[in-house]
């Protein structure tokens, strides 16, 4: 029976990760954290009975706290509270499923009390990857990718980490040649640049291949998320960006792969279910069953392959430059997609604006080629800044 | 430095497993044995400087001798020296790179003087897997797979596996749901049976996407050697053959995947070189480089998938048959195979014909389930003798 934190247990992977351990079993939940909801957090509360939880909207946690004022379970708030529950070394495995920036100084606090990550955090490598791997190797922990393509990588990868799992041991220049980041290519692979800048967020909300937030679905539909994906593959495998390569792969069937050294290309391949890379990271490197649907590959009746178009959809190639810098840069690109996604979701901004203003971010900031996160949180908050001023003069 | 025996030196896997041990090290080659090309053989002893040599044929061998009187090579001949050499508990891997049904009782030998086996011969699984596999988790040692599809099966399972190669405390049913086994669809994919009948060894010879022997390209065209290697499958990797599933995909890129229980397919792909495999089967679980290929998933452009079409390439559909019943009925399967090919590559036989000699040899044989090695062999004279009568009445 291990222990186990879930930082975001009422967001979408939150709630699958509990389904998942109801299921299967092995862990003994000793803390959860929400942002703000806190009536399904206490659902999940009498059910779980954890020995702490923390809501990070402090009105709400008073709110909580009042509610369960004969419960067992202590309420905590803020950062105060996600650092001490993340950082609680009695933890084996603490699942960062936070959205945002706020998941990096958990992450860090669990890596440092010598406790496994599984990371469905996005911005915690992107932005501050260095500090992260550095940890990573330091307390000898494993870092275990939750998202679709960097489990699949990770799966693909198997027989190079092991099935002790020892990631912090493991030299990514050993062996690999080559990562495969597949990519669906979004609603609008195909158009021009001139097709692209009519696109309304609507358009975009349209038919994706997985049920996703609006915010993934947008940076999909840029292929943004690419690129970010790209920055955090560099971290988790120690690859150069060099040796990343992204392969439209419109039925999101491939999820990843990679090449070895001596050119034999290791896939994963299954449905789209964000229940897959959530349990293969929980009960790693055991495979238990999974009643998620099945790939049929003669329905399927096959895979196509096209290259990605860099000059159209320019945010993929302001990302790769980004991450082959590496450094702050990484944070304003990030910082100021995510700005601008807000702005063209409420409509008042265009598709292609979302890219101009990326460009224009990434232009006027100052690389530090290693921030600290105080220079991390800088860096974001000078491309919100400009990228507001940016939209405002236009 | 590991001690080596290569038997069939002399052939296109025994050449190419030296061209690979040239480059990379590692091995000392203690032992080497050819069939009867003693030309070959001869420039081999001279660069490798084996302790002994073996030649099946008795004649050739006394010949070689004679040219190696004064060299410190000892020539030994026959069975009896196929059994010694392989027998030598000094070796540390044996590679079984022998054609034919004799490559069974050295493949035996090797494992029970505790020497891991690279294996390249498909009559030893397919004929005797109930021994091999029963010796091989006895002595504990490690089978490792040459041929492509089941090496592809074998880097997908790794993680099940892991890097130190316990393939002898490997439980198939735990973990895999599904093998599938890709397979070309050969020259003739998509043609009618009548159509089928009327093809001549030189139609069945042209393009194969493998350069390969004249039997095994007929029986890629039969669909016969997919049969076979569900044969193998089966026994390689302690699964039903149920859970094997046959995949057409024309190109031979996807060269095996596997299904675990989560639905997560992780495939192989590569350019059709066997090098790799053989590679993969030397420095297990190290990845070495191969200026082999590399596949371009964006000049392929696409992978496709079909059904086989087991009514008109009945041959399939009878190897399965013979691999879910097992006991020597595989063995008449595949010797009954054998000569009619020998007959068709002569022109005195159709096509579908082969199909019918095996049928014929099948349905009159009286299965043995665990059949002794005398028995296998029993078995394999009785569907020649079968399949000989058969074509003369016609």
């Amino acid at each position: 029976m291990k222990n186990l934190c879930l930082l975001g247990s009422t967001g979408s992977i939150g709630r699958q990760t509990l389904d998942i351990i109801h299921r299967h079993g092995g862990f003994k939940i000793t803390s959860l954290a929400a942002n703000s909801n806190i009536d399904l957090l206490e659902q999940q509360i009498d059910e779980i009975g954890p020995k702490k939880v923390c809501v990070y909207d402090k009105e709400k946690a008073g709110i909580l706290a009042n509610r369960l004022k004969n419960n067992a379970t202590e309420v905590l708030s803020g950062m105060e509270g996600l650092l001490e529950i993340a950082g609680d070394s009695t933890n084996d495995l603490t699942v960062t499923a936070i959205v945002g920036m706020i998941g990096i100084r958990p992450t860090l606090a669990a890596i440092e009390a010598g406790c496994d990550v599984a990371l469905a955090n996005k911005e915690t490598l992107v932005t501050a990857g260095h500090i992260i791997m550095k940890a990573v190797k330091e307390h000898k922990v494993n870092l275990l990718p939750i998202d679709s393509e960097h489990s699949a990588i990770f799966q693909c990868l198997q027989g190079k980490y092991g099935p002790t799992g020892d990631y912090s041991a493991w030299d990514g220049s050993k062996g690999l040649e080559k990562i495969l980041l597949t990519c669906s290519g979004g609603p609008f692979r195909g158009l021009s640049y001139d097709e692209l800048r009519t696109k309304t967020a609507a358009d975009a909300l349209k038919h994706p291949n997985w049920a996703m937030g609006n915010k993934i679905t947008i940076d999909s539909a840029t292929l943004v998320n690419k690129a970010l994906e790209v920055m955090e593959a560099k971290w988790l495998f120690s690859t150069d960006v060099d040796k990343i390569q992204v392969v439209i792969q419109p039925k999101s069937i491939i999820h990843s792969a990679v090449q070895f050294v001596d050119g034999s290309i290791v896939a994963q391949i299954g449905v789209p279910d964000m229940r897959l890379p959530i349990q293969y990271a929980l009960y790693y490197p055991e495979r238990l069953p999974l009643d998620c649907g099945r790939v049929d590959l003669f329905e399927l009746a096959k895979i196509e392959f096209y290259k990605p178009d860099y000059d159209t959809f320019k945010g993929l190639k302001l990302g790769i430059e980004a991450a082959k810098k590496g450094g702050s840069i990484c944070t304003v690109f990030n910082a100021a997609n995510e700005y601008a996604v807000g702005r063209f979701l409420k409509n008042e901004i265009g598709f292609t604006d979302i890219y101009d203003i990326i460009e224009h971010c990434m232009s006027v900031h100052k690389n530090i080629p290693e921030p600290t996160l105080d220079e991390v949180l800088g860096s974001e908050s000078e491309a919100v800044d400009n990228a507001m001023k940016y939209i405002a003069k236009r």
